[in-house]
């Protein structure tokens, strides 16, 4: 594949909007990125393009924006799509995680049916934050029998520290904030 | 494209899940179609598939199942990705259409600057139920200047009988039930 690193103009696309979701945050929105069809187009291919043929048998998304994105990776790897999801949403028998978020906890749960025993995930979200969404994420892909081989970004805000939560994962992040 | 419908495999893969999201109500588990990279790969370029190049400027898809759907047909079109969902969750000003569900009504949202004016939408959701959510993309998409060009979908619960709210649209149905 013959394709220029997205990330400046990714970086021009993602608008920042003040106060969202609520007083004091400054909230990176991506969907500009995704209205740009050459733009998601490019950015899906290079996050896919980092992984080799074989390398990945499944994608792992994270509800709900993280969907988006995981879907179009799994689609252009040739492999499985598999949701995590908020507590209560996923119909079948569930996996769940608790996870501290700035002010509380929150819960996700993944399908204890959604991976063979032994299957490389690729876990793939739009913003690291915090980390905490994502290693919840990579525990459920564990606690099921998957191995977590990637966790994949659009973006990160690194003044928040998230990798230091994945250190013990590949992580990529696109567009560094 | 030489693909085979992948109706079949898709049929087969989807689970029945009895008293979900309550009692009485059987519902429709697409997760194992999704897990299954093959089946995945190829639901994605059917419906993708049944759109000439150049028809379609934008994927319009709806929170939260829809995403996955919607962004991997938006990414094999290789056009815009643009997301539907649920009141206040996008950061940006927005146009809200309200909807009835069986019990109460529903709000759903879409960035006001999400599309330029005359572009061609295609809207992709998963599964066709009573047609309400997806009416209401429809109106939001036009209300900001976009032309919904299809409303395409995975599967359709046809006793519900969606399509008669969707009758001035083209809408398409991968899996009848």
């Amino acid at each position: 594949m013959h394709l220029k690193n997205p990330v400046d103009r990714l970086k021009a696309a993602v608008r920042d909007v003040a106060d969202f979701p609520k007083p004091g945050v400054g909230f990176k929105d991506i969907t500009p990125a995704l209205a740009d069809g050459q733009l998601f187009h490019d950015c899906i291919a290079w996050l896919a393009g980092r992984h080799k043929a074989g390398s990945v048998d499944a994608v792992a998304g994270i509800d709900a924006r993280g969907f988006i994105l995981a879907g179009a990776v799994a689609h252009r790897l040739g492999v499985g799509f598999v949701p995590i999801r908020k507590k209560g949403k996923l119909p079948w028998k569930t996996e769940c995680v608790s996870y501290e978020l700035e002010y509380g906890t929150a819960e996700i749960e993944i399908h204890r049916d959604a991976l063979q025993k032994g299957r490389n995930v690729l876990v793939v979200d739009d913003v690291l934050a915090t980390g905490g969404t994502a290693l919840a994420a990579c525990k459920l892909v564990e606690r099921i029998g998957g191995n977590v081989v990637g966790v994949d970004f659009l973006m990160g805000l690194s003044f928040l520290h998230g990798l230091q939560k994945l250190v013990s994962y590949n992580t990529y992040v696109l567009a560094e904030y």
